[in-house]
């Protein structure tokens, strides 16, 4: 079941890996003792490290990362840039139950809406350990630290940590802290500017690098 | 040493698992990378899925649900519908150390009684990424939160959350929340009745459906 | 890939292990589904469970205890002795992005100096499940519980617990809790004596044994 021959000349597949869908991006690495289900798709140049597991029914987009020891299930979305660290725990499912077991014990199946989605925006950050409630948006280019437990949606740029994780600041495209004053603030690595809208943080518009 | 045979006719596991057993309840399916050590027993009609490891001595029940990444310690039991999320981490020690190393340290070898026993009781579900502290039991139909750290018991229907956890509401048999007053609650989901007594949930008598 | 020979007589590899080194001390066992990237060294007498992943340029010293579920990154040193629970969550980078992503947004490589070096010295164990961030050391015969987020550095012999995690006492080298009394602690199962030094505790002079 294992596959080590490549789905196409950029990509490469570890020879332990068991990547049974073919709808990889150029560029895109699967890596030791990972497992890709059939009928998922996963965009260019991305980096899937050892032992993760990817279901159908989830979207990875382009330039994504996932580090070692990753789940990535239904329901759950990572944009394009996304960088996961090792070992996050994703979840998508409110009730958790184990189902057979309900039936026997006389209850309904599962509506077909048990499933709900969660989604990592353009170039966000989930650092190591960290769990994600199922529901959650975590916005772009902001960044979970590590071991935080995210039970609400998390603002672009926005820093979180804890359990539960709480905004502790903010963070610019390149992942360095900002000290916003005044509703602005200046990337002291990198240069990007900011402005404060809404109670968050949007880079100034005409900075976008791309 | 990765075995691809079916054990039983119901039975499934998948060619990358390495099952070291052949005490498998019917209709139980072992995932991808998972190893299953020899003299392990496990139930009837449970599903556990990529990446575990279950160790000689744990107990594991009839319909569990154990999702990737975890690992079954002896001294650890689930008992039957128990739903264990990924990244789960059970204990088994309350004082772990590099044994060997000790030994060269001259102190003495650790006594017989170094394991504590931990138990998960029917129907109950620990959310993806929980710890669960070395010797705790966990009630029946409770739910451990997602990233929550388990340090003491868990009453039957009870919710918990946080690290360490705290009680913070109590739950169904189908997993949705039951709001007490009066001593009293009914869930707005299933229609089961529960009654407070000593301080926890039980279901009233003559409700129970099996 | 998985290499089923041993690297020495000594040595255990697990037939479904990926081994790239032969640098691998006597007595070491390497168990099912890790992977060890090639240039890494691994000292004498060490123990790695199933799905672990070794890095090269992690120090892994003699008498390592490494558990089920671990990544043990480049940057991290692990001295002899040393024990990590299963699913412990090492980081080395502060600022984590998906790199390829940001030069695509027109920001500079990272530096070279982006990793970040964390230390677990002489005997220490870190819990299942903790969290250790980029840049801590750990110091000798400390106990990380588990669950525990590790934000700053543990003194020897201390206890941590919490996310982030705070000192909540003393352990001895067996791992058994300390009662420190006016600048002094005798172990109760061991007897090893211990002083208050520098508001760490430190084993009395002369009675180390070895």
């Amino acid at each position: 079941m294992s596959v080590s021959t490549d789905v196409d000349s950029d990509v490469l597949i570890h020879p332990t890996a068991c990547v049974e869908t073919s709808e990889l991006g150029a560029g895109t690495r699967i890596w030791a003792f990972s497992h890709i289900m059939p009928g998922v798709r996963i965009g260019k140049h991305c980096n899937i490290a050892d032992h993760c597991f990817v279901e159908r029914g989830a979207v990875v987009g382009d330039h994504v990362t996932i580090k070692n020891g990753n789940m990535i299930w239904k329901g759950v979305t990572l944009e394009d840039g996304v960088f996961v660290g090792p070992n996050v725990t994703f979840t998508n499912d409110r009730f958790p139950r184990s189902e057979r077991f309900l039936r026997i014990r006389g209850h309904q199946p599962q509506e077909a809406d048990w499933l709900v989605p969660t989604r990592v925006k353009t170039g966000a950050s989930v650092g190591g350990g960290a769990v994600i409630i199922a529901g959650v948006t975590i916005g772009e280019f902001a960044l979970v630290g590590a071991g935080a437990v995210v039970t609400k949606d998390v603002p672009a740029h926005g820093l979180v940590r804890g359990n539960p994780a709480r905004l502790s600041g903010w963070v610019c495209e390149c992942g360095r802290p900002l000290a916003p004053r005044a509703g602005m603030a200046v990337c002291a690595h990198c240069g990007l500017h900011f402005l404060e809208q809404d109670g968050g943080m949007i880079v100034r518009p005409g900075e976008r690098r791309s």
